[in-house]
């Protein structure tokens, strides 16, 4: 029934949970895109809900607080008129001393369809997508709202539907990822994602010590310099930078970081012409990014929002699907 | 498309944000006033919701916490079948040094429909009103859910809708507001909707630490003695004392302000044989009323309550309401 | 119109509140039963609501935060269809000062169809549904979902529910709770509807200082010793020992009171071959409960919590029925 290896994939091929951008065949990315192209006009529409999830259960366990990014999802679940609860995991049972797996079960025992789940563990959504296909056979789905520094997979989705939009392809475009890399989960799904989608450049930029070591072997192009990183390419995914990571001292001051990695109208300029410029947000403008570029012509960050919504409704409506993957 | 003095207003005279009471017509004062009391009965029926909203999505998104006004606002949308999500932003990400316009901005992209803001800045909600109207053309709604010492535009609205169910005029009776009309935006929003409604006689009653300096400017009679202010009216708007105002010794304690200004039965007696007695809530029973007007006969304070639900239902319908105003 | 002994039944015999197991006719009991089996079915469909509280509101009033017990009733109210309101009191106005009963009467005046409410007080939904029934005639619905050490009547329904589905009768069975039964709301509820129901032996296992002294005169066999104690029995209900008996003292530490009162598989042995091992959740394994036995073949507690929704939609909809009982 299972595909061990790769747990959000059944043995007949089918999406069963959302995990990682990792293993997720060309064809999966594809559909998802597309499936999102279709809700795209729901959003436009005056009445915005369709009613694909009516009656399902759908569980945001955010184990990690993050307002912006739960919203995302409850909107989206909302929009497909599935029944919404939301748990701050913080602040509840755990404190009690339970464990994460009780946590699950019990939600799973109350009859849920679907979880969406951010830890500040990597690899925990995947750890309970196995236990969840253990004990329901893969009738119970999982979405990764990020998981430690590991993945971001949605986020990820959105922005190669981003891209698609604007760039019509992913196969003779140039990328450049820039900033914290070594922290990041959405860098991670995107260097998995424009990988698989054919992309035939990636560039990771930044500061040394805010790169890992081994994206030559993943096939990237390592700059730490922003004006050559950037020069010519197509689109530019800027990264967040943590706060934290100059307390770390990783990077001497959000001044400096700005003068060195901060994207200027003027640095932009030797990008391609059409160059568009992502951010996953929330921006920290001034350190890596202008407010001249935020809200200028070649900013999509907007779009990537209302894009998400979409990428959301389409996951979700996909594992919701009737599978004809064996039953275990 | 837009009256850029007041952005509540579109140049069809339609309202497209609820902001403030000042600024707005007295014919459209009336209209919401009307429009909530056919959702009088929708509180009364077995099925207690109407499809007015349905598919829309409305966000509370509330920067200073208030659970009691927050769920009024919820309760008024879900009666509407509106998709509603509650933000506690205190608690999300302008920790992270997101902005106040970023914060919206996002939230917009996620093809929201109207915004319930509180936020402890007056002209928050103007604000963020006239950055809608420019971004989207006034097709997304601000109600202003509070903001500073500025305003509470639908608990003025609501106090209309209490005093016209009493008195079915306003143009005949007296008005006594009482206590801290320096830091309250309900007096404010009452204010100017009683002088808008053509009220002949408003008074403001407290002690002088807790009186703004302009009041006799705008119309009011100002009393320093409660007797003196509450004599022969037919309407008492008590406020609330915010117990930090004893910290920062603008009164000396709650016993002596109870024995000044506290409404008591007694006292009562000098207003209007009929005088009714209104109260925003939440009150301080033994402070600023006694509990023998609070739930005596002439208090009206639970029937507030009740009809806020019908004034937010009426808001949010007429703002909701297709537009003839034309478009950017 | 209102029974003031047993405020929870009306004149006419029907249920108006769930208050305790206490005082719950048994007829009640197996009706509230039955009913929950109706709603089993419901939670396997493909489209797990149902509109039988369409358009009503239910306010989650939680005085005390508990996000798994809120989760169970959020979930069966929306699978019954009602708008859920869920209001978290510690954070909310009672820091301004609100009292209890002023809360209440202001959610009431929101047109509330029914209260969910836990609180740190014994007594307290008793003492709400009391004033609700003097307000509003038995028309607002209060379920007690746990007051101090009183009783959670809800658990004590899945409870038997659980013994029901697996022993298919009541009296021809011996049941033992065994732990913190001094300070259990659970053991309380479940020591009543045992009794109601006519279970011909019930009794209580557990060091003396978590045993309450009047357990003998309430027709239970006492134990200290816990093989003594399960012996022969059919159902174990395992409580929860909340850790901060430990730190006052009543027992030595976590790994004393496992040695003593921990169920293992060895021990669980001397119980009835069949017998089943119930616990309200969340466990703390490896102090009252090992692990090998609460994911062994005898546990039940999963299905305790898929039961839990049944009972609470079952609850939810009888007290929401139309009542021929005389209007006050």
């Amino acid at each position: 029934m299972r595909n061990s290896d790769n747990p959000q994939i059944n043995t007949s091929g089918e999406l069963i949970h959302l995990l990682s951008i990792e293993g997720l065949p060309k064809a999966m990315i594809h559909r998802i895109l597309d499936t999102a192209e279709t809700f795209l006009s729901v959003a436009e529409r005056q009445v915005k809900s369709v009613p694909l999830l009516r009656g399902k259960s759908v569980f945001n366990v955010f184990f990690e607080n993050s307002t912006r990014t739960r919203t995302t999802f409850e909107i989206a679940a909302k929009r497909l008129s599935a029944d919404v609860v939301n748990l701050n995991i913080e602040s509840s049972s755990t404190k009690k001393g339970e464990s994460l797996i009780d946590t699950i079960d019990n939600l799973a025992a109350m009859s849920a369809d679907m979880f969406v789940v951010r830890h500040s563990e990597s690899g925990a959504s995947t750890f309970l997508a196995q236990h969840l296909n253990k004990m329901h056979g893969g009738n119970i789905h999982v979405i990764n709202a990020g998981d430690g520094r590991h993945e971001h997979p949605t986020q990820g989705l959105l922005d190669m539907f981003t891209i698609r939009q604007y760039k019509k392809q992913f196969t003779a475009i140039r990328v450049a990822i820039v900033g914290d890399i070594l922290h990041s989960r959405v860098a991670r799904s995107n260097i998995h994602a424009l990988t698989t989608l054919g992309c035939p450049e990636v560039r990771a930029v930044g500061p040394r010590t805010l790169l890992p070591g081994h994206l030559e072997q993943m096939g990237l192009k390592v700059y730490n310099d922003l004006l050559e990183g950037i020069r010519d390419v197509d689109v530019i995914v800027m990264l967040r930078l943590q706060r934290e990571r100059m307390r770390g001292a990783l990077i001497p001051s959000a001044q400096e970081y700005f003068k060195h990695y901060g994207l200027t109208v003027e640095k932009l300029k030797v990008a391609a012409p059409n160059a568009i410029v992502l951010h996953p947000g929330p921006m920290n403008r001034g350190v890596e990014i202008d407010s001249m570029v935020a809200d200028g012509p070649q900013s999509v960050i907007l779009k990537q929002v209302t894009f998400g919504i979409a990428i959301r409704m389409a996951v979700m409506s996909i594992l919701a699907s009737p599978k004809t993957g064996e039953k275990p």
